[in-house]
């Protein structure tokens, strides 16, 4: 068993430029290029241990799929998982800040934006660190397409409430809201690490789909 | 003990024409004369037996509440509430349609709606019977002065979901959203008997506040 200390990580990372890809400014408004094909883009922000984005991808082999994340840490389990799936086609890897998605993606690159389960920064103070700040819905909207979507799951009651009210003020039309994802659970629902776990505790799950007008 | 048939609810319904007004036609436009001052009208459609409205009024004597109910054998419940409290003069009920509203209000004569644990009418083609369908908020709108308020309360997650979306589609700015709101009750809330009753089950209570633009 490899050890999880730093060097490894990065070591790790750098052995597979083909999934993580190392010089991501490069690729801005050159998507079709990485991909060889000009499917449609669905980013998630905040991957995390990148079982959402994979699902995903083995799912629909006509989109292609970007998971953002920052932490070395954590984006090798990503990493790890994807290598094990023998690296789908349509699946990347970023290790980048999703507050700079602008130097990454040129507008209309993104098709839709997926944020799932997202730090809920519980603090007034720090509501401008909620990924679904009006800061932020400024930034997914530079770098998607017209009427992009952004399809929000979380168990966190404050962040969801504050986020239909963010969303609603930003002008977004609200599209879909399930305040209990699982008890109509969709067929095609990718569960992400953190929703299998609080779903277990029997916490209901909230869901909403929006779009830019 | 009286009898709850038809014959006596009407009886009781005309000894109290201060309270149930019984030409409410000829209120348009005229409340302040109704109610002897110019002070805001909150109206709350779907009364039930009228604890919230009374509560309400009674929590706050600088604001006018109208509770507004179709039948006469739940209005009878409402009416004996209020003459058991000696008829508060900033308290009035209405047995009317809510669908109706603009028979009985001037643009501008509302500053807010009330909407408490409104039927929920799950079957999608019963879905202009809901009270925050667009054919509803329309009404209100016509009724409220310019940025009036809807504040609505339920414990029915269907009819929250699809009235978060209905409002947002009608352009109406989202102002507040709690999605259990028991978990931090606010002071001043009023409870309904709906709420009394589906919040001892132990089910969350949902509420919003939005207003027109
Ligand atoms: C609570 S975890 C959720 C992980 C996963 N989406 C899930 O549902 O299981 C949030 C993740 O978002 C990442 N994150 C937070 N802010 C970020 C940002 N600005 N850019 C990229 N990733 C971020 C964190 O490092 C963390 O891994
Ligand atoms: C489910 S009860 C809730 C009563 C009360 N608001 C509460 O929270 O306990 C709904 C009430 O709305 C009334 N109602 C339904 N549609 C109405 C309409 N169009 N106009 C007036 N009242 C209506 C029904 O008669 C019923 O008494």
């Amino acid at each position: 068993m490899r050890l999880r200390n730093k060097p490894w990580a990065e070591e790790f990372i750098n052995e597979h430029p083909d999934v993580i890809l190392p010089n991501p400014e490069q690729c801005k408004g050159n998507w079709a290029t990485v991909f060889g094909n000009d499917h449609p883009i669905h980013i998630e922000v905040g991957t995390g241990k990148g079982q959402f984005v994979l699902g995903m991808a083995l799912q629909n082999p006509d989109i292609n799929y970007i998971g953002i994340e920052l932490y070395d840490s954590v984006i090798v389990s990503a990493l790890e998982r994807i290598v094990e799936a023998n690296k789908p086609a349509n699946l990347r890897l970023l290790k980048v800040n999703g507050a700079k998605l602008q130097e990454y993606f040129a507008k209309g690159d993104v098709s839709r934006v997926y944020l799932n389960f997202s730090d809920p920064w519980p603090k007034a103070r720090h509501a401008k660190r909620r990924l679904t700040h009006e800061g932020f819905l400024s930034i997914y909207e530079s770098v998607l397409m017209d009427q992009g979507e952004i399809h929000f799951k979380t168990d966190n009651r404050g962040l969801f409430e504050y986020s239909l009210v963010s969303m609603n003020a930003y002008g977004m039309a609200l599209n879909y809201v399930s305040l209990d994802l699982h008890a109509n659970m969709p067929k095609d629902n990718v569960m992400t690490e953190y929703e299998e776990k609080f779903s277990a505790k029997g916490q209901p799950i909230y869901r909403l789909e929006c779009q830019f007008k």
